[in-house]
C-alpha cells in the first residue's frame, strides 16, 4: 500500500509557494481545495486577542461548508485592525476566484510574527501561483506542509485508513507548531491554537456532527499539548470531508469507526508538535488518574506539564521529583500529598506524604528515553487527564530571545 | 549614620555557621533571636504540598509570640512525613533551650531541595554552634543573611529608619530567592514561597495589626515577584517586632508611618529577589493599568510576567509586543485589544488594536537597560496591578537542568 498523505482522502488537491514572506526560501503560502464543496468544521483559539483570519473564519465555517483553506506563514495577522481583516477577507477570494466559488467558502489562516501588515502584494501573488500548480500527489501534499511551518524542525502528518461497512475511508491531517503553543481550542459558538491543523476526509458526514467530533478530539489531543502554555492569537484545527468515499458517518458503529480514526490522527499530530517543541530533545507525557474530577486531573497535569523547573529537570535527566509534586499542589486542584503516589519512567519516587528511596543514577538513566512517562496518582477520585509537553533547553531561549521583530 | 542591618532594631541577636549541609562552603544554618518576647506574624505558601517547617510554623506563630527564627539552607524538609515534622519540631527544641524559651516559641525554615530527610545531627550541631555566636553587629547580620541563601547570587537586604512622634524606629528584613519563585502566601487562617524573609523592627505593635499590615505589605511585594511562577512548598515571611524602641504603633498616624517603612522594605527585597532571579539578566516590572478589576489587571500582568516568550524576548531585547499582547488575552481577564494600549520603556507600540510605528532599533536599545517598564493600560475600569519579574536565559537552564537531586 502506498504512503498515505494529506491527500489520500478523495476529493482533494492542494499546493505551496514560496511568496518572499517567511525569510527562509521555503513555501510560505498554501492552498488546500476540496472540488465539490465540503462539509467542514473547525475549532479556534480562546485568546480575547484573535488574529484576522481567525475573526474571518469562524464567520466562513459557521454554515459548516467550505471549498478550501487559504494560508500564509511568516506573518501573523494579528493585532492589524481593520486593514488586517480586510485582508483576510481578500486573501479568500483570490482563492475563491481561482476555483469559481464565493469567498466565504474559504477559510483563511496565517502563522507568524505578531503586530505586522500582511505583503498583501507577495500574498495575493503567492495564492495565484499555488492555484496553478494544485495536485494530488504526495509532493503536493508535502508543499502544502512545508508552507505552514514556521520554526517547526520537520513536518507534522498523520493519515489512516478505515472500513465504514464495505468502504474504504480515508483520514489525514497536517499541523505545525513548535512554539507559543497552549491551545485552548473551542468550536466557535462555545467558549473554548499558533497551532495550525489541517484535516481532510472523504467520508460523508453532517456538519453538526463534524463540529462535535472535532472538538471532542480537539479536546484530548491538541488541547492537551503545552510547549510553553502559551494560547496563540491564530491557533486552528480544521477538517473538511469530501463524501467521495461515498461512506455515511450516521449511525452508531460508523460514527465510532470514524471517531476512532479521528482520535488517531489529531493524537499522533499532537505528538508530533510536543516531539518538536522549540529546543525540544524529548516528549515527557503527563498522567493523573485518581484526581477528584476530571477537570482537577487536567489542572494538575497542566501545571506540572508547564512548570520550567520541571521542564529542566526533565532536559537534565534529573528525577528532581519535589519539583513534580510541589507543582501539582500549586495547581489549585484538590490534592493530598499524603495520599499521593508519584511514579518516573515507572519507578516509584514518592508515596503516600514520604520519598521512596530508589535508585537515583538508574532513573537518571530512564529519563534518556525521547518518551518520558510521569504518572501522578491522586486517591482522591476518578478524575484523570494526559498532557504532553517537552523539555525546556537553551535552544528553547536561542530560537525565541532571537526571533526578531 | 552607620549603615541600618537586620540587627539595628533593638533587641535582636543572630549568627549562621555552616553545619554541612550545604555543598557550597557558606553559612547553612542560621539563629535570630529576640532578647524578650517579640510580638511576630507571618504568611506562608499556599501550595497544597508543604513543607514540615510550614506546618509548624503556622501552629507556632498562631499567638503572634515568638522569640525567633531557627533555619536551614540546602534542605527544604518537605515530602517528608511525620519525621519530617519531628524534625522541625526539634529544631525548635534545641533552638529555644539555647535561649531558656519553649519551643513554640520559635518558628523553623528550610530550604533547599525536596523530598530528602533532613540530617538531623549536622543540623542541631549547627544550631548549637550558631547559638555560641550570637551577637548585633553588622558581621552577624551577614551571617545569618548568609545562611539562608542557596541558588542566590547575592545577599537581599533593606533597612529603613523612621519617627514615631519623636522616637527613632527601625525596621529591617532580609530575604532569600532566587528559583521556585511565584510566591503566594496568605496569613494562616485566611486562604491564601522557596521564597523567605524575615523582618525585625523595635516599634511596638500588637499580633493581630502586625499580621494584618504584613499580609498586606506581602500582597504588593513578595506575592507581586514572579521567576517562574512555581510557588514553593516552603515560602515564608517572618516579621518580629521587639517593642524595645518604645515607640507605639497604634494610631492612625503611627500606623500609617510603619506601614510605608514596611512596604519600603518588603518591596525593596522583592524587587532584589527579581533581579537576582535564576539567570536573571534584567528586572521587568510589568503595569497593568485601567482593568476591569484588580483582580484582572493581577491576572494579566502575571500572565505577561510569566510567558516564556515574554521574557525570552525581554532577554534578547526584542520588542515582539505581540507576545506581551497576546499574554494579557490569554489571562481569562476581560480584555479588548480594540481599546488598549501598551508601552515598552514609555515607547507606544500597540494602541487600539493596531501597530503604532516606532523605530525597532532605539527600543531594543532601550530594553538592554537593567530595569525595564511594560505598562499595558486597558481602558475598561479601574483595576490596576504591578508584577516584578526577570528575564529568562541560558543560565536558567543551566541551574535548573543541573541542580541534582
Amino acid at each position: 500500500m502506498p504512503e498515505l498523505h494529506l491527500l489520500s482522502p478523495l476529493g482533494f488537491r492542494a499546493s505551496g509557494v514560496y511568496a518572499g514572506i517567511k525569510r527562509a526560501q521555503t513555501p510560505d503560502v498554501g492552498l488546500l481545495i476540496c472540488d465539490t464543496l465540503a462539509t467542514a468544521a473547525a475549532v479556534f483559539t480562546t485568546n480575547k486577542v484573535c488574529a484576522a483570519p481567525v475573526k474571518v473564519g469562524r464567520e466562513h465555517v459557521r454554515a459548516g461548508k467550505l471549498r478550501g483553506v487559504v494560508m500564509n506563514s511568516g506573518n501573523a495577522n494579528a493585532c492589524t485592525g481593520k486593514q488586517g481583516e480586510k485582508d483576510a477577507r481578500r486573501m479568500c477570494e483570490v482563492a475563491s476566484s481561482l476555483v469559481g466559488a464565493e469567498a466565504e467558502m474559504f477559510l483563511p489562516s496565517s502563522t507568524g510574527i505578531i503586530g505586522h501588515m500582511l505583503p498583501m502584494n507577495k500574498v495575493e501573488r503567492g495564492i495565484v501561483e499555488a492555484g496553478q500548480y494544485l495536485g494530488t500527489s504526495h509532493e503536493h501534499a508535502l508543499l502544502f506542509t512545508d508552507a505552514i511551518l514556521t520554526t517547526d524542525t520537520r513536518r507534522k502528518a498523520a493519515a489512516v485508513e478505515f472500513k465504514v461497512g464495505r468502504q474504504k475511508v480515508r483520514l489525514a491531517g497536517v499541523c505545525k507548531g513548535a512554539g507559543m503553543i497552549g491551545p485552548r481550542m473551542v468550536a466557535p459558538g462555545t467558549k473554548h491554537a499558533t497551532m495550525l491543523a489541517y484535516l481532510t476526509t472523504d467520508a460523508k458526514i453532517s456538519p453538526a456532527l463534524l463540529k462535535k467530533l472535532l472538538a471532542s478530539s480537539a479536546e484530548g489531543s491538541f488541547n492537551a499539548v503545552t510547549i510553553d502554555d502559551h494560547t496563540s492569537t491564530n491557533d486552528t484545527a480544521a477538517i473538511l470531508a469530501s463524501g467521495a468515499s461515498g461512506a455515511s458517518i450516521d449511525y452508531p458503529a460508523t460514527v465510532k469507526s470514524f471517531t476512532r480514526a479521528l482520535d488517531e490522527v489529531c493524537q499522533s499530530l499532537a505528538y508530533q508538535i510536543a516531539a518538536d517543541g522549540e529546543g525540544a530533545t524529548k516528549v515527557v507525557k503527563i498522567t493523573v488518574t485518581g484526581a477528584a474530577t476530571e477537570q482537577d486531573a487536567k489542572l494538575m497535569a497542566r501545571f506540572i506539564a508547564n512548570s520550567p523547573l520541571v521542564k529542566c529537570a526533565m532536559h537534565g535527566n534529573d528525577p528532581n521529583w519535589g519539583r513534580i509534586v510541589s507543582a501539582a499542589g500549586m495547581s489549585g486542584a484538590t490534592f493530598d500529598p499524603d495520599r499521593a503516589e508519584l511514579t518516573l519512567q515507572g519507578t516509584p519516587v514518592f508515596r503516600r506524604g514520604t520519598p521512596v528511596a530508589f535508585d537515583p543514577e538508574a532513573v537518571s538513566q530512564s529519563l534518556k528515553s525521547k518518551d518520558v512517562s510521569v504518572i501522578l496518582t491522586c486517591r482522591s477520585g476518578k478524575g484523570a487527564a494526559t498532557v504532553w509537553t517537552c523539555d525546556l533547553s537553551k535552544e528553547y531561549i536561542t530560537i525565541n530571545a532571537d526571533y526578531h521583530t
